[in-house]
């Protein structure tokens, strides 16, 4: 077994979050946690999960770490942005999702965390409104900026590495425009020229990460890294992307259930979707520009599982409705009802109904740990551009479209699909098909 | 591509069903409606299911028809027992199942299928009592006219191949007895002293079946054909053996849903399975030993999907509970209703609950259909025994369990297998691993 | 007992239903049927309800028609308006509610119910498009044209007196104008004056019922009766009025649950509400200006049930949101889920989920016989103006907010009025107070 | 207004609760942090609810301490017996239904709530096993150690007036026997016989309240004081008597949804309600003679709601069924699961189904608190025997059987029925009917 060409993970990495809120918080809390012996990473792939590497005689079930040289959680340093001021372990406290005595045993480590300035336009999230935000003349300025700020928390803290994750809100729908995003140089000539319709505040991120050698990950739906000019970037700084919107509740089941109906050869005649919670990202949701955004994503989760051109008896013209709901009773406890309804034997006609109470912070912690982990593995193997092996994490999973590259968004092959990046990375042999 | 070691799918195909109810009488309407063009076979793998032959670039995705000689609908020829004299179309009428016009537009035919006297025995199901049974000295003697039974429906129907079906209640339990179960001698010996007890009247239908040259294929939990004696009369007479429990309502969901939780690595602290029906399979339910043989079945559902030994942090002490009711107001109109308390991220706990309107017959139809012809398909390819590549339709997957053999549960594994058997039938490669 | 003032239900009474659609279809094939004995009238109070009359040991309990004098379902014939020229018997095959033997059974009758042209505009009604309107040059005009409907139908089928009901689509909102709506005259003025705006076509119907001596009951929530203007038509004609918005499913179940919470002193701290639904009535509450009108009126509901200024501990600041959602799988089956959440001892939370798999039109049907065949009675027995105790029967029961009147939502409460105008009327004594 | 007749509520009141496990501790610390101003009673009627009094101009609205004579919180004194050692502090922490730091806030107080040994029989309840328990030769003797602990209590803690309220477990099925529970020297000799079949502990409990002078609150199914020998004792005593079963979670929002079906005159064709729940009252139940006893209970709750004598159309052969699953993950969150069938105008079936995540404790403990309040007012006013004003807090209300009294299960029936009782203890006009 011969891991060539992956870098060994020594050193310190700096895990930079944009958004420093119940997401960040709860990811970070969670790190500092079981670095102490007090809590377990349940739902983390890489602290978890063992595949089958080698068939026949030599199979054997290996967690990823004995696979491939994953970064040590000891060797974590958590940095953020934030519009709002609050350190780690007041905003932890704020957000209520994890109980007291949690945040209480690794307080002084979060109290350390203090959110840098945000780039941040109004425009993008109108129901949000912080004073921690930078004051910058144009979107190129915002760049320069973010990063120093990459500069300096690198420097400071003594990182070999930096990972940039977006775990803040949903902003307005961005439709992507050839004129400016097409390239890299209309990217950035539009960011010089404050083009502040076109480009958003999470582009900026986005490229100052990769400017600075540092992977990018996009946990919301924004267009951000979803364009040809950043997987230019990409290519120029040999850095990975990965987006978009992390799989956490309500299409984590359908694109696991959709496969059970799929695979059964069951009809759908439609699907219907709604979500409350009352947490921040529900307030910012609540606003239909924004929600527009999440809609786009969580629509496009069942076209390429159920197909209507493979199967045109059993998948024409179902009909599907994505809603959600800020309810504020609910604070971060996010609820999905789903209704299905199918048909089976003769077109007779049959409901399922999902009632999911989930924590949406709980379910996004472990892939933010992941998607960290795992980018910074593809940067030290020489994967650059959209990793499509971490599609498995995501709402609507990057790929090429100018290329007529389709999503996968079937769980089961979007595992295969990660299990072989792995392997391969590893020099195992990975399988030849997903399906 | 060579089909070699495959037989042609020639001359008529006579399925013998044992029970005549809700079940046959859907799966029998079904076939006649399809082939006059009336309906459409949903749900059935054998009629919609494409699957992957080939890779790179000479993968195409191909129906199983084109990849193996399987038996057209238009060849079938419906036989049946039942415990009450109503013929097909009687049957589908009293059974409320599908709707009249349905039933009316193939009648000519179903009035046809008349059933013969069933090999009964009260004492394996309590709660039913019919009038058109047989006058057996013996177990041996029910076995001898059974195989009377079929020799005559072959030669009447010009049939060239037989499969016996399984669709009737739900036997009490029958624990495997070594010395009754443990060789064909001694079964055979049980039966010729009519051993009662041991010798369940289903396992006088199997052992006739395959003494004609005829597959066998267990829809109920009962324990008929999962005995070492069985195995070797499948193999003196090189006949396939399937079983047992048909995969419908909850526990399809169940195995489809089950590796979502496994799969993202999310804990698992109980699940509680409850269901409600009203059909004759509820009635006979009802009663606590047949009920018995049920639970048995349903409950292995989870164990070999979520492995404790594998992820003790994970799936150690989950409580797993199910339950049957029978509740008449619903008739065929199965309910299932599935709580399942799951934690993730530093073990914070979730809910998902799932709520299933389904019917029962509707969903055992299609695997009825399936069971038969890919049942015809292995005797036609030299396969006899345990089919394992048959447990994706199955509850409870037979296995060798005197060798240590663990059923797969999951359905996108048994998914692989039913794939794998495709394609090496066909003269295609199949996968080397299912994970 | 003496029933003094009331006149006798003699000759025949004439139902015109604005809407030949869904519900107006299933309430007519349903009082045809019953008619014939081939169909019970299941969920209306005037045909199955017993109340007790008289107190102590003279109280007995009797049906509705043994108290007051009600039409016989024998004496009603029906008329209608609509948009399409479909006459009922078409119409009811088209909507998918009822079985096509039961339709069948009263063929006869239905086809000869052909509806006649619509007074209709289609700024309040954008998703509707129908050819059989009116072509009226004003409001008045359109009130005229209805009038000699109403003449003409009542003449040529020798009717005794003549109801309208309401049974057509939601219009947009329309706010109380006070010099619009404020008084009669100057809403005959803004007819006159073809003001479109603030004169929505069931306007034109609800004045012309009156004008003609027929009662005037609106279905859907429009504002239609619900202003001062028509209340003064309503004195000056000494007519009854009722209105306004059936109540069905979820409002029902939400009318009558609260009254749980309230009754236990449990607290509340929200409740959400979600409906999918694809009839005729889902596709133009899919237009939001349509929806909005809903929108007030079930949001209502729960207002005077649950009141913060009797119990501000438990009812402050509870969070009420309701959703409406067009999915046309459903047809006529309507869903509801409710999500409500409440708080016990010491505040601990608890949650509640409603899930109504309810029919739209099987739900209203009998509140369109008991509401006509009421506000016949009040008619007789000389009440006019708004019929408080119709509120039982309706969403957002009608009151005189000029004069500070609050509306009774509470499900126990309304039938306590209820019930009380059915024994003043039968010369009965009611009691005096409704909790 | 004169309170003639009742008593006003000086001096210290003993609450003696037989049992000290979830549904204790949790009304226990809730009284002591009301009394802290900590928390707030919710829940309960006599500390929230506001009735009407008088009519007409005269009416308004008052608490119920404003009408009657209530004792105050600050005047209770808790004591307990339990077969488990622990004080009221550890039991309240083991039981997890609290959340630390509410426990924490009155621990001084809880610390010295230390159990008496209990009159126990493992025979009733037979999954139970603890080793705090008497040592007593006979079922009299049982009787006069628990009279010997209520005297001491009463004297130790300066007590004007004690309250036995049975906050334990349900014991197995005891049917009514009319030889042993027709009078009250039967049951005393059968007590002195040591007629350990007929003659539950509970029954020495009871018993030996009244000898005492106190009240006796039955809040499990168990038959107890369901028999005329202990309605002699009340009488001869003159003490209130009040059972059975505290009516929490299902059946809570039984008696109140049935209503709604009833009142609307709708068909009911089946209701199915299941149980999960993890807490020491589900292991009890888990056990066939326990639920046998609560199951008894539970199914009493239609049948004076919805009547076929009154309504055959409607209410015949519909199908009730009740389960109770033991199922550890939840504790003391209870969770219900009510399918209800039923059928609308022409007989058309629809479908509600109500999943209440309750916590059992939470909704038992304001009972605790009214019930042992009303009673020690009831005992006051003079009121003894069997108290059908109670009703409204209890699954199976106790009834005078032996004269052919039905039971009341309506809720708002109930409602009326607790309101009048007030009303006329405060010397104002009871209503003359509750429906």
């Amino acid at each position: 077994m011969e891991k060539k060409n992956v870098k060994p993970a020594s050193g310190k990495l700096g895990v930079m979050c944009v958004g420093l809120g119940a997401v960040a918080t709860t990811f970070i809390t969670g790190v500092l946690m079981v670095r102490k012996g007090l809590s377990k990473p349940v739902g983390s792939m890489t602290q978890y999960d063992k595949i089958r590497v080698g068939k026949g005689e030599n199979q054997k079930y290996l967690p990823y770490k004995e696979i491939v040289p994953i970064a040590d959680l000891n060797d974590i340093v958590f940095g953020a942005w934030d519009v709002f001021p609050e350190n780690a372990y007041q905003s932890a406290v704020h957000c209520e999702v994890l109980k007291e005595k949690d945040i209480e045993s690794v307080k002084d480590e979060l109290v350390r965390i203090v959110p840098m300035k945000a780039a941040f336009d109004r425009n993008f999230a109108k129901r949000l409104d912080g004073s921690n935000v930078k004051d910058a003349a144009t979107r190129w300025d915002m760049v320069e900026q973010l990063r120093e700020d990459i500069r300096r928390f690198k420097a400071e803290n003594n990182c070999e590495r930096i990972v940039v994750l977006w775990a803040a809100s949903t902003e307005i729908y961005v439709p992507v425009c050839e004129e400016v995003h097409g390239t890299l140089a209309a990217l950035e000539k539009a960011m010089k020229a404050d083009d502040r319709e076109h480009v958003a505040p999470s582009m900026c991120y986005a490229y100052a990460a990769l400017a600075e050698g540092a992977p990018f990950i996009m946990g919301a739906p924004n267009t951000t890294v979803d364009i040809p000019a950043m997987w230019e970037m990409a290519e120029k700084t040999k850095m990975p992307i990965a987006g978009k919107d992390f799989k956490t509740g309500q299409t984590l089941v359908k694109s696991g259930f959709a496969p059970i109906i799929g695979t059964r050869c069951l009809g759908l005649s439609g699907w219907f979707s709604t979500n409350i919670l009352g947490n921040r990202d529900g307030l910012v949701l609540d606003e239909p520009a924004n929600f527009h955004t999440k809609e786009v994503s969580k629509l496009s989760t069942l076209e390429s599982i159920l197909e209507p051109e493979k199967q045109p008896d059993l998948y024409t013209d179902y009909y599907h409705k994505v809603r959600i709901n800020y309810y504020p009773p609910r604070n971060d406890n996010k609820e999905g009802w789903d209704n299905i309804d199918i048909f089976g034997w003769m077109g007779y006609p049959m409901q399922i109904k999902i009632n999911f109470l989930c924590r949406d912070s709980i379910l996004a912690a472990p892939l933010c740990l992941d998607l960290v982990l795992l980018s910074d593995l593809a940067a030290r193997a020489g994967r650059y551009g959209i990793q499509r092996f971490l599609s498995f994490f995501l709402k609507s999973p990057m790929h090429d479209y100018t290329q007529g590259e389709v999503p996968v968004n079937h769980l089961f092959q979007q595992y295969v699909m990660l299990k072989n990046a792995i392997r391969e990375m590893g020099g195992y042999e990975a399988d030849e098909t997903i399906d």
